[in-house]
């Protein structure tokens, strides 16, 4: 069997340096290893994002721009929008017979959000997310889904699923596996843990030289190192965390210079701002190539979104016999009546 | 706007008297003056009946025949099969997004299964049933819902879902009103209130006129009245009930018969059995016709379901346009990508 890659993300907005580090450049990689298919889940997001439609809708067109940006190449990879194979939710509704509120609850997600707001109040798609989830996977007979530590559980839900269904039923459905990836995650512009867009300490792929020097030159540092001369403490500061995921053949001369006192943090912004600029630059350029050709942008999501529903109708087919719900005769459909 | 009534049933087992009178008569009497669907609730079935699908497989055959041999009649009623129309988990999945575990939960079905084994305990789908039910009527813009009063939290629940839809994007959905019937549950012949083929007190369609005699004489009367002449007390006896409900014209004699102890238990016996006889023969007749034609079945079937998956593919359409959801634009649809 051909090894599948399967990836995807929540359509609720534009996509970082975080979202690069932590998995984009990692399927630039793999779409030439594997067949990847990599999805915009604007199903999933509708679960938090229910009254904000235009809003998926608008970052539908713009993470294809993202994904496009960063060198997901629609020659190697297919893009497909989640909303457009229905089979998902048909099966999704299939998935939802055999697994109880018990083991969604316990879905490190579901299990933050109903600490703090008690199950009762979570809405039922919210709750059911791990079952679509594993629908979305199982679908596309994916093998390889890449995650991090912190989504293992969501993937071992999603694997229970198939198992289960595989023995009520028949053994039809591929049993994903994980591909671990160690990335670590971003540092925000902030200090904080994690790059978000919506906690404002985020540079997107989409920045222009001015953003990003804006970006880091407003950037915290170590907070003991008042002087330029004082030794600063690389582990703690952020800009030396981008350094590490960006500029590594640098990186010996960048701590060696912050630690010692050698190199100040103005210096060091210079060259992350250069780093940075490096990286985004060809970004940019493509991103400007297909956002001035909006029908060819069309073209590529119509293509993967055609091209995976031929998978997902080929095994809703088979969903379907093996629960005996294919409920008319060969004969009778040859006879045209469907 | 044509009122289109919907009515339809768990496929968990062949139909019995107690349908034909809470129901099927009257949807046979509907079909005459309404547009009228009829439906086979084969995905519903699988929230408690996910591992019997060889039974739901074979029930809808069996149920299809109940429903023609009651005269329900393909030239005036659509008959279609609920997972052959996958449009309705697609909006099962889009409501969803927007309806709380604790609106849910004071579903009364819900309520009396979660208090006896708790929430956690059941089906991630169980609990969600009556949100699919909600995407069963919002899918075919049924606009009467025939209900028991039992029921009538149920469409609560499913108008209030259609309300919160059209709110939150566009007013296109119904919004079905419910057409409350008066016809009391039939008793068992055990007594017990509720007719069930569980517990084996049913008299089912497909009876012979054997399995009449044979149920009728096995039935239990008024207790109280050991000897032929006691008085009897009518309103507690099944054979009674089944007087009224069948045989209205006889009705006076019947009761002053019992009371005054002019009428014994045995020849009121035999005057129900001729009754039902005469209700049931003629469906005898039909489901024969129809049993031995099981490709004329299926064309109903496929007739029934290709004509509200049309109507289901026009709402989903709306539905998509309603939630911004109709990612692709007209011009490129038209250049046939899709």
């Amino acid at each position: 069997m051909t090894e599948r890659v399967l990836t995807g993300d929540r359509v609720t907005g534009k996509l970082h340096l975080g979202h690069y580090a932590g998995s984009l450049q990692n399927r630039v990689h793999l779409q030439d290893q594997y067949e990847s298919l990599v999805f915009l889940a604007d199903v999933q997001a509708l679960t938090t994002h229910f009254e904000r439609q235009e809003q998926i809708r608008t970052n539908i067109r713009e993470m294809t721009l993202d994904y496009l940006s960063v060198g997901i190449d629609p020659e190697k990879s297919t893009i497909f929008i989640q909303s457009m194979i229905p089979e998902i939710a048909e099966l999704t509704v299939y998935f939802s017979m055999f697994v109880s509120v018990n083991t969604l609850r316990h879905n490190p997600t579901i299990k933050a959000e109903s600490q703090g707001r008690g199950l009762d109040e979570l809405y039922y798609g919210f709750l059911g997310y791990p079952v679509s989830q594993a629908a979305d996977i199982a679908i596309c007979k994916a093998t390889i889904i890449p995650v991090g530590d912190d989504q293992l559980p969501h993937l071992e839900l999603a694997r229970k699923i198939v198992r289960r269904f595989n023995e009520l039923y028949q053994p039809i459905l591929v049993e994903p596996q994980a591909m671990i990836s160690n990335t670590p995650r971003l540092v925000g512009t902030d200090g904080n843990a994690k790059m978000s867009k919506s906690l404002g300490n985020a540079i997107e792929l989409d920045s222009s030289a001015e953003d990003i020097a804006y970006r880091i030159k407003r950037a915290v540092t170590d907070p003991a190192r008042v002087h330029k001369n004082d030794p600063g403490h690389p582990e703690i500061c952020p800009i030396y965390a981008y350094h590490r995921a960006f500029g590594p053949d640098q990186l010996t001369e960048i701590r060696e210079g912050c630690e010692r006192g050698t190199m100040g943090c103005t210096a060091c912004k210079e060259r992350i701002t250069l780093t940075l600029e490096k990286l985004i630059a060809p970004m940019r350029e493509r991103r400007a190539f297909y956002a001035s050709r909006p029908h060819l942008v069309d073209d590529i999501l119509m293509t993967g979104t055609k091209y995976t529903r031929g998978i997902a109708s080929a095994t809703m087919k088979e969903v379907r016999e093996a629960m005996s719900l294919d409920h008319f005769s060969l004969s009778a459909m040859e006879r045209g009546m469907l």
